[in-house]
């Protein structure tokens, strides 16, 4: 058969289903999403699914306006981040110049730059995990950083960012802020002083709402209105009735939210103190999630036993510097207590 | 700003929302959905949705696969059918030929063709509005079918079909059957029959659940496969927990959606009767809705007289030959009344 596509396509975190796991593979939150989301779907009627979603999502772009201080306008509402981003790489990457982002980083921009024939460039992450700013002045197609960058935890601080903004400013620059709300500051507040900034956030991670695939993009009014463009191109209804009705409950509940997320952060620290003892070594993380390593242990050998009592962690084979560590999603204290004693026991 | 791309994108119909309207203007189903989706709604708790939803959909497969005597590996689930109709346009449509369509059906291919940057043709339809599969028989990159086609309704029969697949049996042939389930039959059966075909079907319209975004091809494993790979390559969780959940519910309630759409059809020859009476001419339709056309009035003057009245039908300025025609979406018998004495009463 003539015409058909070969892809190599990206690999998510596997999806195990035990009574007893831990599941730490995927970076869920810790915690259930807020009780109004429970509220929401129980005064929701299913007569109401005849009818097609929202083309605007308006309901969803006025919370978080509210929220972010901001107008309706500036935000895009997608199915889940990763559809978000697929957009901001059809509707801002197209130049014969590569669009640059770190060699270490969300493993779809390079997925994705394939799939849409858009060149691309990974920039190394220095000997620390960290991005080195000056080594993205060069002729480019845009650029996309994760902040903090996964799957390493680091964080760029909202000075540091501006900074990057002002030295790109006839460029396009994503930033894809999955991860900023443990512990985090948001640019999001700032689209309309920065022209070419475009911030993706997500429903997954810091809402606890990852099986309801809703995520959005932030910028000035033109920007969004490219977006929204190219959502309209490809698949206008993607954020189904539902969705769409439990996320705006979820943005309502920030209390909720914030409790539960500096709850997460506090474990994070207690649980990479206790690795510290047990003489890991952890890059400094702003996110949900750490990644580790131990001068004297395999990780894959540590990974594979973890695995067989049903504790769920990351292992990446490639790139080659990820191999000798593990990225461990900060699950609730007690999680991370079994973990632990899980993991001193197999030393 | 460098890089950012322009494109016109596909315009819905609107979705408008009064308490007294009658929204037969996109084709969504006349009746709620089976009692049997909110049952498992009722069943659902939200802290399921913190973990992400399913990669590979097995519980709406397998339900699916029992339903047409196929396997779980014959089908890709997506957000909606216009999501796995964009897959459709990156698996399979890889070619420098022109991807060949009519130029009167779904509106979207031509838009996907343009943001895919994938050269297409369309194919006039004749006088009548009927497809001749002669014109057909040239250099393509593979050709997509709407059957029964929109919006004119016109079908094609399972052996009409079946010849055109034998003499295009080196090119992808894309069957879009959104409309399947108002009288036609489908060619999904023959997925392994066909190594060259994909039938796309929805629970948009047959299945009342167009506010889910529920859709999937079937095919051969091996297609299957292609299709899977591109959407692990753009977003691989693009069917939230609770649409799959709701439309695995959906498709075990077979009884009542015969029971619904037999009556939907029933009503569509009521109204295209009736609308004989009045001297209108309407395409012979298998699907939930009807085009039709008046020798003295003018179909715009109708559209918009009826849209004051809150009764909401489809009007398609372009292209031309669409311009004195109406798309009317099949409501239930007492809508269909309603819509007729309006009618009636603008004469």
């Amino acid at each position: 058969m003539k015409g058909i596509r070969k892809i190599t396509p990206y690999i998510p975190g596997k999806q195990p289903n035990f009574a007893d796991m831990i599941k730490i593979n995927t970076n869920e939150n810790a915690f259930p999403p807020s009780p109004k989301v429970k509220e929401a779907l129980a005064h929701f009627s299913t007569n109401q699914l005849k009818l097609y979603s929202s083309l605007t999502n308006e309901s969803l772009t006025t919370a978080l306006a509210e929220k972010f201080q901001l107008k309706p306008k500036n935000f895009l509402i997608g199915n889940g981040s990763d559809e978000v981003l697929a957009f901001c790489f059809l509707a801002f990457f197209n130049s014969d110049f590569p669009v640059l982002f770190p060699d270490i980083t969300y493993g779809f921009y390079k997925v994705w730059g394939e799939l849409f024939h858009i060149p691309f460039e990974e920039i190394p992450l220095d000997a620390d995990f960290q991005i080195d700013f000056s080594d993205y002045n060069r002729k480019n197609g845009g650029i996309i950083l994760t902040n903090p960058n996964a799957p390493t935890g680091d964080y760029h601080t909202l000075s540091e960012m501006k900074d990057f903004l002002k030295k790109h400013s006839d460029e396009i620059v994503v930033v894809d802020e999955a991860y900023i709300d443990f512990g985090g500051e948001s640019l999001a507040p700032l689209v309309n002083e920065f022209d070419n900034l475009i911030v993706v956030q997500t429903f997954s991670k810091a809402a606890a709402l990852a099986g309801l695939r809703v995520g959005y993009a932030v910028g000035n009014a033109e920007l969004i209105s490219i977006l929204n463009a190219i959502k309209s191109s490809f698949n206008p209804y993607s954020v189904d009735i539902l969705s769409e009705k439990l996320a705006t409950a979820a943005v309502k509940d920030e209390e909720y939210y914030k409790k539960i997320n500096a709850e997460i952060c506090q474990t994070r620290e207690y649980f990479t103190e206790e690795l510290a003892k047990l003489g890991f070594q952890t890059v400094p993380s702003k996110a949900n999630f750490i990644l580790t390593t131990h001068p004297e242990r395999s990780m894959k050998k540590l990974f594979e036993e973890l695995t067989n009592q049903h504790i769920f962690v990351r292992y990446f084979d490639k790139p080659q510097r990820l191999a000798s560590f593990l990225r461990i999603t900060i699950g609730t204290r007690e999680e991370m207590e079994v973990v632990l004693n899980a993991i001193k026991k197999l030393s």
